[in-house]
């Protein structure tokens, strides 16, 4: 595909900061309604016209809206105000080392993109809670830009329990973070293409504790997530 | 509060069925872009305007759309393209035995609603994720109505893990649902009041599954919920 106009949901200003200020994007007010915290930047690169949505903060605790409910309220505002061809959802995540994920390394989706904190033991509702939404192929472009691919599972916490690994190792997910089904699952209900691209800031199957990481290895996933989404932009 | 128009956030067609045949509630098609599952019933009742929307059904499993994202985006839809006085989300949900719940009791929120499926342990990020987000006070609604009141926990699971238990008791909950938290953070965000109506269908510290329970009580606690709804309508 050859899109014109990319958006890209991105959960938190630290993932976004360093792509904003690369491409020198514009911060827009009030294109939705004015007691949301989302944020919208919009520019140009490479001849497309860009758009990224950031969570933004909440107004009671002061970080940003992670999670699913954020990205899916995100998605639809960004694909129902501006009609982007092409969604990407952007950020850093958690890889299973045993599969070969490093910390820094660059995914690009496979489908499906499911979750592994909805538990719905009902005919049907069990698939329903999974979800399985599509990514477009990446193959090619993981090919020519020397990233790696894999499936991504959601959920709405940083930590894991063992009922969640369990679901990510039946997801055959090797990569576990917290919006991407959610913008899948949108963007399959408007119709948009979409695919993920996520860091890896932590290996999920080490004794040492995601969230700590997290914290170390946030600003190497960040520096290289700037990087992909400007090659992936360029790519496209 | 004396609102002209309520919107009710309903996530089963079952749960909605009922009352909108009572009242007579009209479908109307057009309001929402039109690839979105959601449904919008209309109509008046005790003098006041009210629309309904439910989740209909997922494409591709023939489910209707529960849990947390879906609730989010019908709330914030609801609220952006109709501008309700009050929110109210309706529903069944499971109780805790041992805190005094019933099968078929109907329960009125109590401030605030918390979820227990978000885990994010990281500095203030754990207390986002927990949420806290206002009900209306229905302290003066329940006693008149003789309905009871309680703490409610969401999160997308209909079975729920012993970790997902400890972090009902510790939001000092008594009652698990799947949508009330993320109707109500869209209505903190978008500053509109709202309270929950939830019956109870199961108990979730009984041996019996919720899955079982929840089959064998819903009609009960579908019943119990039209006629709780209409009590409150009148009661406003």
């Amino acid at each position: 595909m050859k899109p014109d106009h990319i958006a890209l949901v991105i959960a938190m200003n630290s993932e976004a900061a360093p792509l904003i200020k690369t491409l020198a994007l514009e911060k827009k007010a009030d294109l939705f309604p004015a007691p949301l915290p989302f944020e919208l930047y919009q520019g140009e690169a490479a001849g497309k016209r860009i758009s990224v949505i950031v969570s933004g903060l909440d107004r009671e605790h002061g970080v940003n809206n992670v999670g699913t409910q954020s990205a899916t309220l995100m998605t639809y505002l960004i694909i129902a105000h501006l009609h982007p061809d092409l969604v990407i959802n952007a950020g850093t995540a958690g890889g299973i080392g045993e599969k070969g994920c490093q910390i820094g390394d660059i995914y690009l989706s496979e489908s499906p993109f499911c979750y592994h904190d909805r538990r719905i033991p009902l005919p049907r509702f069990d698939q329903y809670g999974i979800g399985s939404y599509p990514s477009i192929d990446t193959t090619e472009m993981a090919a020519s830009l020397g990233f790696k691919t894999g499936r991504i599972s959601t959920g709405d916490s940083l930590d894991m329990t063992d009922r969640d690994l369990e679901m990510i190792r039946s997801n055959r997910a090797i990569i576990k973070e917290m919006e991407a089904a959610a913008v899948a699952w949108v963007c399959r209900m408007m119709d948009i293409p979409m695919f993920a691209v996520k860091v890896i800031t932590d290996l999920i199957d080490r004794q040492t504790s995601t969230e700590a990481q997290f914290t170390a290895n946030l600003q190497l996933a960040v520096n290289n997530l700037r990087r992909s989404i400007l090659q992936v932009i360029d790519y496209l």
